[in-house]
């Protein structure tokens, strides 16, 4: 079989990543492009996820799915389509959800003079919705399923595709359709359901920090940002690079909203006929977009090895026919005894493009590790690894760092440093978006520090102490552009922003910190 | 965590399944709704795949998703929308899958009255139709990743939801939305791309045989029963109880008509322009159905164990409190040695079941072994191993047949017999469903024996000689509701059944003998 080409983009496009500090959301597209990991489609905003993309996604998968299970959830599957009067019976969360759905009215097409049309007889009787979220659909099927407390809980997850017909999209962060997974469940008491909704937040938690290297501070949104129809939507937020925050996943606890709208009642073990606890909570591709926002460069993708498609690339270097012979026997080898170390490893023998344009390459594709093969390296023993990155150090000039990324190790001592490197590059990128966040976070007391903090020096967390309404929450959002990303749990507020305050608009008392920030 | 509920009917549903002989069509579903696998939902024809069904969708996805990835192929994603102006750029396509489709019309809802209905003034431009298969969509983006020969071969994967608005459903085998992949390729040369539509076909009837333990003839279907704008359909057919054919699988050489019609050219080798080449491919939930109505009997569902969500079920039995304590401790114990093989093992501890409920429960979900521990085990050092199935031996009673399925075996021979049994079955399976194969099949030379053989003895795969056309096939379909179920492959035709002939219908010479079946 011949070797596979769609995940690499043409080696000969050699574009440049425009640098954070021109253009960030020029960068952003650039870093997608250059990665190969998305673009857009001919259809009004939704994207087509490239291979090199989409194998980021199957990680993230694999590792939410088995943090899931482990916490006792299976999988499902429902129907995408929801009955239009299903939306009725839910009016809170219509309302929240309905506005812009994509809305199935016909299901036939004719051929008229050579063109395709929608046949008019084929008109539905009842409009049908995409979902833009599963609630009432799945309801629906629980009323079915439970009867007493035996039934109880059903914890049910459902990878799937959705659609909310948005206005203005962005690869990855906001398109038309995308996926992501939706976990439904159904309990007994509140006190189960409560606890629920913040293992899953913790679920989310431990993913972001602990795989995709993303620091995350959990909280609650204020009842405006709730999600329609829950009592209480717990989140977990990101700082991306531009100072703006990034809501990375979300548990609603729905209390019995769900149940009452879908009927759903069951015999307790007293014996009382009550409603159902319902809790949902999600994930979606735009985890992507947080985690290029979060660690890429001006070179381009870079990517914590644990969610790396790729960990290895190696290349092999040579100018004669003689030395290729040596070269590639030594690259494959070295591939091989990565491979069975479990890593994920490349060999890069592709003729006729130069050394140079495959290193070019992998960096903008976020490979964590290089290693080059020449005939030097041969005759030494030695390896040449070169780490996608190194954490930079304080007045570098960006030749002294690209020094410090390269490494010749004697070859034994190369093929046992590569796991060990690949943690510390794991743990680094964690630390460096930590540092990042400290940076960008701000603890503000006035309405002028707020404001000169977002017009001047670009924004970021801002600790304010707040005890405004929805109304004085939009005006801060039309005056600043900044939202209350959350309200954080106790224990995710730093030490200098502990403690009671005034509200930084009204002045009233608060009992903690809020943050706010710009947000995608 | 509480003990999680959702992959268990309730255990009083004790409504026996429907005997195959009395009715073939109700005993399936009895399999399904007793094996808690799937339901339907409110949306027309639409169904629920419940979290046991699911479970062994997932187990064929990962099967068949390493076979993709070891042939070279990578994952990615694509609209679910495709502009309705795409089906008339292939007209031969669209005529074949254009008719019944789901269109999306309108991208706004609104409420009156507390009522939610559609905003008439949200009307598309154009309207999108929910892929029934991705040709279009796919070969739109292809235009701009292909350039050189490069850029070929494109060998990519697609795992997505497809809506074909059927008028007959039924659970798995026909549904309006099912979930399936779908392969994608293009290629340089004609050579390449008829090679990859075989060797699809070859990964879709190992995984058939080899995992989902279902024989199945490999060839390809008559012009007539193509795929719409395909050169060559290849597939595999399996034969279900009832003596019905199932197409499980199709691979497409589709020659260069979508190029062309989505204006797809690359620069060869050579410096020419050209079109590329092209394959598609594709299974689905239907290859659940395939299993179930390979497999299953009066008592529910029967699993291959390589498809089984569950390998082995431990039941502890006991009267008095003090029995239980010691029966828990052993069954718990057992438990945790089958899973340190990596089996999957569950443990059914629940409370207030009885025993015979749980064994119930279990063999209608198609669990390949049960273990149970009593005191009586415990006390002799053996443990009791119940397999869902045995070989059937000429005239043998149910009850001798349900006696031999059970043995008492010293502990450590138990624990260590697991998987050599499990292989065992899945062996026997394929084995059954092999000589059930032979049986109903029939080499046939006249159309009077053709009429009895369907008419009289239930039907099956008919081998005979064709020479007729496509009117003529028309004419067959009518009288028997039979169809050329494909032309298979030389080495698939069994020794009975090889050489010339003469057409059943026409007299004509025919070089060999076609499957003619009634098909689901």
């Amino acid at each position: 079989m011949s070797q596979q080409n769609t995940n690499k983009p043409a080696a000969t496009d050699t574009t440049s990543v425009t640098p954070r500090a021109t253009n960030y959301p020029q960068w952003y597209l650039d870093v997608i492009k250059r990665g190969d990991l998305a673009e857009n489609s001919p259809v009004r905003g939704c994207m087509v996820i490239k291979p090199h993309g989409y194998a980021i996604w199957e990680k993230m998968q694999r590792e939410l799915d088995d943090r899931f299970k482990a916490t006792g959830h299976v999988n499902a599957y429902f129907p995408l389509f929801i009955p239009l009067s299903f939306l009725t019976k839910e009016e809170q969360h219509a309302a929240g959800f309905a506005k812009e759905c994509a809305v199935v009215t016909h299901h036939r097409l004719k051929s008229v003079n050579g063109e395709v049309v929608v046949d008019p007889e084929s008109k539905l009787d009842e409009p049908l919705v995409i979902r833009p979220t599963s609630e009432t659909i799945i309801w629906a099927q629980y009323k079915n399923w439970i009867q007493s407390y035996r039934d109880l809980p059903i914890l049910i997850n459902q990878w799937a595709n959705v659609v909310r017909w948005e206005l203005r999209t962005r690869l990855f962060l906001r398109t038309t359709e995308f996926l992501w997974q939706e976990g439904h469940t159904a309990h007994a008491t509140e006190a189960e359901a409560v606890e629920e909704t913040a293992r899953m937040l913790d679920v989310y938690a431990d993913f972001a920090e602990n795989v995709a290297a993303v620091p995350v501070i959990k909280g609650r949104k204020t009842p405006g940002e709730r999600f329609a129809g829950a009592l209480d939507t717990l989140c977990i937020e990101g700082l991306m690079q531009d100072g703006k925050a990034l809501q990375m996943g979300t548990s609603h606890y729905l209390g019995q909203n769900f149940a009452k709208s879908s009927d759903v009642t069951f015999l307790s073990k007293e014996g009382k006929r009550e409603y159902v606890y319902a809790t949902s909570w999600g994930v979606s591709t735009r985890l992507v977009g947080a985690l290029i926002m979060t660690h890429s460069d001006d070179n381009g993708l870079v990517l914590p090895p644990k969610l790396a498609p790729i960990h290895v690339v190696v290349i092999p270097i040579f100018k004669t026919d003689a030395e290729k012979a040596l070269v590639l026997e030594e690259a494959t080898k070295v591939a091989a005894e990565l491979k069975s170390q479990g890593l994920a490893v490349k060999l890069d023998d592709r003729d006729g493009i130069m050394p140079g344009a495959k290193y070019y390459e992998w960096e903008a594709k976020g490979v964590p590790l290089r290693i080059e093969v020449g005939p030097k390296d041969l005759e030494k023993g030695s390896l040449c690894l070169v780490r996608r990155f190194v954490l930079e150090k304080e007045g570098e000039t960006e030749q002294e760092l690209r020094k410090r990324r390269k490494t010749f190790v004697p070859r034994m001592e190369a093929i046992a440093s590569i796991k060990p490197t690949l943690d510390t590059m794991q743990r680094e990128l964690f630390e460096r978006a930590r540092v990042f966040r400290t940076k960008r976070s701000r603890v503000i007391n006035t309405m002028e520090e707020f404001e000169s903090y977002f017009a001047k020096d670009g924004g970021g967390f801002a600790w304010v102490h707040w005890a405004g309404n929805h109304e004085q929450e939009d005006e801060m959002a039309k005056r600043f552009e900044t939202t209350i990303r959350c309200i954080p749990f106790p224990d995710q507020i730093p030490e200098e922003a502990k403690g009671e305050g005034k509200c930084i608009l009204t002045g009233q008392p608060s009992t903690q910190r809020v943050i706010m920030a710009r947000a995608y």
